[in-house]
C-alpha cells in the first residue's frame, strides 16, 4: 500500500532506549515473537547533474523504469516517496520502503539499481531501521510507519549520549514524560520512530509528519529546554521532505512529466 | 520584489531560543496565526570547472535560462543574489528566495533545475529557515529579510550549545542584552536572523548586511568576550557574499555578460 | 574454504584489550608462537554508476573476471562475500579474505585489481585485522572467523576510549563479564572479533553473525546500559551484510546473472 | 608590487583577540578610520590530473592566461605566489592577493576564472582576511603582509578556544608576552597575522616567513609548552609554501616553462 | 641510496616533544648547526580506476616514466617505495623521499608530476617531516630513516594532547621511560620518528619497521595501558605498508610487469 490513510496516533515523541532491559527475566535464547515488526528503509538519491543534460526521451525512459520498480514493489508492500528539491542541496528524492522481510528490501534495491535513473544517481544517505515496541508505551510495535496524509515528513537520524543509558529506567521514564507532554500539545504532528541499534550507524530514525513546517519548528524549539534534549548526541542531518507520489517526485527531478507517471493514481 | 529598499532595524543581534516557551499557557493544538512568517531559502551553487570550457554562446544560454527562472520568481516574490567569487573557494553564487509558502520554493527549485546552468552546477550548501518572532523583542516575525541595499551579506549557520537551553529565561535574556548592546554600537550593520529548528541542520541562519567588511570584523571581534559567545556550538562556514543582481552574479561566473542580463534593472 | 560449516561458539562479545599485558613476564624479544593466527581483510566495494550503463556482455565479463579471482583464492583459503545492496548507500559488496600470510592477501588484491569490475569500482572502506587470543577467554586465537551459515553479518570497526586501558585488568574483566552475560542470552548470534592495533585505523573489527536482524537489534539495545558500553569511543559505520556466494553478490550489482556465476556451488 | 623588499619586523607572534574591546569608550557608530587596512586573500589551487594530459601547447596557453591575469593585477597591487608541490598533496599553487578594496579581489578572481588553467583547477581552500591593529603592539595595522624575500611561507588558519576571550585583557596580555618572547629568539622568522572574524571560517590567518624549515619547526616546538598554546582550538591545515614567481609556480605544475613566463622578472 | 642496509637501533618509541626547550639558555638567533637533519616526505598515491582501463602498453609507459623519475632521484638520495594494495582502500602506493634540502623534494615532485602515472593518480595523503634530535636520547638527529630491510612499515601521523606539553620536562621523561621500556622488549621492531611541528598538519610521523604484523599488533596492544598513551590526541590513519622496490610497487598497480622495472636491482 502506498500512502494509505491509516492514521497513527501521536502517543510519544522520541522514545529512546532500553528501559527495563536489565530487569527482563530473560535467561536464554527465547526470542519474543514479533510478527508485526517491520523494516523501514530510507533511501536518499541525488541525481548526477549530467543526467539533466540527457535527451528528454531518455530521461523519461530512465524515470519510467524507476517508477515501474516502485509500482511493482508497492503492489502489496508499503512504499512512500518524497522530494527534497528546494529543501536540501545534497538529496533530490527519498524513498521509504517497508517490509517485515529484509530480503524484500534487498531485492527491491537490486531491481531499482537496474533502472535507468539509478545509473545516473548516487545515494548520499541510507537509513536502515525497524519498528519496535516502545518502552514508554503500552502499544505493540507498529506494523507500518509514515501512513499519514500529511504534506511533509521531517526526518533525521538520532543518537543518544551513552550516559543516557546509564540512568535508571524510572529516571529515563520521568525525563521522557515531560518530553512527550510537549508533543501532545501538537496533535497535528505525527511521530514515527524506528530503531537502528546494531544494524545501521544511528540508534533511531525519527520522522515527524505534519502539514505546517512553522508549527513543527515551534515544537522543536519548545523541546530544546526539556531535560531529554540534553542527552542528545546527534540529530542531524535533518531532511524536510515533501510528500508526493513517486511519479511526481521523479518529475520534479527534471521538471517534465514522464510518459505514464502523472496518470498513476495508485502511486500517489 | 528583488532588492527592495525597505529598511530593517538593527534591533538585536543573534536572537536565539525559546525564552518563555515553557511558561506559555498552551494546553492544546492552538497554533498562533502567523500570516507574516516567511520561508527563507539560501541555495549555494558551485559551477563545474568543465562548464567554463563550454562555448561562450552555450554558456550565455545556460545563464539566460537560470536568469529567466529567477526573474519569473521575482515578479511577486523576494529573490536576492550574491556572488562569492573571490571570497570563498567552495561556492560561486548564492540565491536567497523567500515565500510564505514552501511549495513556492520547491517549485522554483524544480524550474531552476531545468536551466542550463543547473546542469553544470553542484549545491555544496543549502539552508532552509523561517522567520519567527524573537523572544528578545516586541516585534512580530519579519515578513521578509535581507531587504537592505548594503554591499555585503555576512552569512552563517548557527547552533547553540544545549546547556544554553537549560538556562532560565531571565538568565538568557540578561545574557542576550549585553550581546545586543554591542550590536547597537554598529547601526550601519543590519541583522537578519531566521530559524531552522527541526527543518534543517542548523538552529539559525544568521545574516548581517553591511557596507564595510572591516567594520563587521571589528564587531565580531568585540562580541567574542561577551558571555553569550561562550554558548556557541557552531557558527561556520561563514560566507562573505557580495550583493548584486542575478545577472551580474551570473556574469561573474565566466566574466562575460549574458545576452540580456546586464540590461535587466528589475533584477538588481 | 568458502562458507564452510565449521561452527564457532559465542563465547564472548566484544573482547577488548590488554588485560595482563603489563604483568606478563616478558623481558626480551620472545614472541609467542601463534601459528593459528590469521589475517582477516574486509574489502568494501562501491560500483561506479557508469558501470551499470555498460553493455550487458561487458558487465558479465567484468563480473566473471572478479569471480575467477575469488574462486582461485578460495581453492585453499577462506573467502566470504556479502551484499549490502538495500542496507547501505555507500557500499555494494563486501569481501572477507583470510590467510595466516599477509602476502597472500596483498597478492589477491593485486589480481583482483586487474578484473574488469575493479576498474569500475572504488573501495570506500577497508579493514585489516588479525585474530588473537582473547584476554577474557581460555581459548586460543581462532584460525578462521565468520564460518557460520547465518544469513547476516553485522560488521563494524571499534575503538575503546583510552581511559579503558587505564583500568586495572581485574576491573576490565569484571566489566566485560556482565557484557558477556548479555550476549549469552542470544546463543543464535555468533561473535567474531579481530584486532587491528597498529595495523589499521580501528582497534577491533567486530562481526556478529545471525539470522534475525530484529534479534540482533534487541541484543545491542540490551547492551547499551551495560558498563562496558560507556567506554566505547567509536563503533560506526555499522554494516548489515547479507551473506551469499560471490556469484550472487556480483549478480546483485546489476540484477543479471553472470555467465557462469550462478552455477558455481563451490562458491557458496 | 610583487615580492617587494619592504621588510617587516618580527614584533610578535600570534596576536590574537580583543583586549580592551569592552573598555573602549565607544558609544555609537564612530568607526576608527583605518585607511591602511588591507584585505589579504589566500587562494589555493589544485590542478585536475586530466589537465596534465593535455597537449603541451594547450597547457602553455592555459598557464599564460593565468599569468596574464596575475600580471595585470600586480601592476599596482600586491600579489605573491607559492608552490606547494612536494609539500602538500591537496594543493599545488597558492596565490596571495592584497588590496584595501574587496571589489578588487572579487574582480581579480572573476578574471582569473576565465583563464584556461582555472577551467581545470579546483580551489580546495580559501582564506579571506584583513590586517588590523594588534592589541599587543603599538603599531598600526600593516598596509601589506608577506613582503619579505624569505624562501618559505608557513601558513595556517587559527581559531582560539572561546574561554580565551573570557580572560581579562591583562591576563591575555601576560600570556601573549611569554609567547612573543619565544618568537624574539628567532629574528630570522617574520610573522604575518591577519584577521578573519566574521568574514571567513577561521579567526586568524597566520603566516610565518623564513629561510629554514628546520628553524621554524624548532620554534613551533618551543612554543608548545607556552601557556598561550593551551588556548588553541584549531591550527591546521598547515601549508609549507615555497615562495617563487607566478611564472615559476605555474611551470612547476607540469614541469615545463610557459612561453613567456620564465622571462618575466617583474613577477618574481 | 634505495633500501640500503644501514641499520638503525630501536632506541626509543614515540619520542615526542620539547623537554628542556624552556630551560635552554638561548637568547638570540643562534641556530644549532644540524647538517645531518633530513627532510622525510611521505607521498601517498591512489590510482584512478580509469587508469586500469588503459591499454597495457600505455600503462607500461606510464609506469616507466614514474620509475625513471624515481631512479633518477635515487642515484644519490634516499627513496623507498611501499605498496598498500590489500592493506588500505584509499591508497595504492607510498613513496618516501629524503634529502637535507627541501628544494630537492619539491623538484622531484615536479618531475614526478610529469610522468604518465601521475596524470592518473590522486594524492589522498601527504606527510612532510624532518629528523630532529630526540629529547629522550643522547643521539644526534638521524641523517636518514627507514633504512632497515624489514618487510613492513607501519606508518601514522601523530598529535599529542596539548596538556602533554604543559607537564614538567622530568615528568615527560618519566612517562616516556616506561613507554620506551615496552618497546625494548621488541628488538625486532625498529622505530623511525620524524617531526612536523609547523610544517605539516601532524606533530610527528611515526614509522615502525618489522617483519611480523602480529608482533607489532601485540606491541601496540601492550602500549595501550602505558601512561603516555593517555596523552595521544590523534594517531590515525594507520598504514600497513609492504616494502618493495619501486618497480614492484608499480607492477602491483595493474598486476603486470613494466618493460624494464623488474630487472632493476638498484631499486630494490
Amino acid at each position: 500500500m502506498l500512502g494509505g490513510s491509516q492514521s497513527s496516533s501521536a502517543l510519544g515523541l522520541v522514545v529512546a532506549d532500553a528501559v527495563g532491559a536489565g530487569s527482563r527475566a530473560r535467561t536464554s535464547a527465547i526470542v519474543i515473537p514479533m510478527a508485526d515488526r517491520t523494516f523501514a528503509k530510507f533511501s536518499f538519491f541525488k541525481v548526477d547533474p549530467a543526467w539533466r543534460r540527457r535527451d528528454p526521451e531518455l530521461r523519461a525512459a530512465d524515470k519510467q523504469e524507476f517508477l515501474a520498480a516502485c509500482e511493482d514493489y508497492a503492489v502489496d508492500r508499503s512504499l512512500r516517496a518524497y522530494s527534497t528539491i528546494g529543501t536540501r542541496g545534497d538529496v533530490d528524492l527519498v524513498l521509504l520502503t517497508q517490509s517485515p522481510n529484509l530480503d524484500d528490501i534487498h531485492t527491491f534495491h537490486v531491481v531499482l539499481g537496474q533502472s535507468g535513473l539509478a545509473k545516473w544517481a548516487s545515494t548520499p544517505y541510507s537509513f536502515l531501521s525497524m519498528t519496535k515496541r516502545s518502552p514508554y508505551s503500552a502499544e505493540d510495535a507498529r506494523p507500518e510507519i509514515c501512513t499519514s496524509e500529511r504534506k511533509y515528513l521531517f526526518l533525521y537520524p538520532m543518537v543518544k549520549q551513552r550516559r543516557w543509558y546509564g540512568l535508571a529506567p524510572e529516571e529515563r521514564g520521568r525525563i521522557m514524560k515531560s518530553h512527550i507532554e510537549v508533543g501532545r500539545r501538537y496533535p497535528e504532528i505525527t511521530i514515527n520512530t524506528t530503531y537502528s541499534y546494531g544494524i545501521d550507524d544511528q540508534e533511531f530514525v525519527v520522522g515527524f509528519e505534519g502539514d505546517d513546517p512553522g508549527e513543527f519548528l515551534d515544537l522543536v524549539n519548545e523541546l530544546r529546554p526539556t531535560e531529554s534534549s540534553e542527552y542528545t548526541e546527534l540529530e542531524t542531518p535533518i531532511f524536510t521532505c515533501v510528500s508526493m507520489s513517486v511519479a511526481k517526485a521523479l518529475d520534479a527531478l527534471d521538471g517534465t512529466p514522464s510518459a505514464v507517471g502523472t496518470g498513476a493514481p495508485a502511486l500517489g
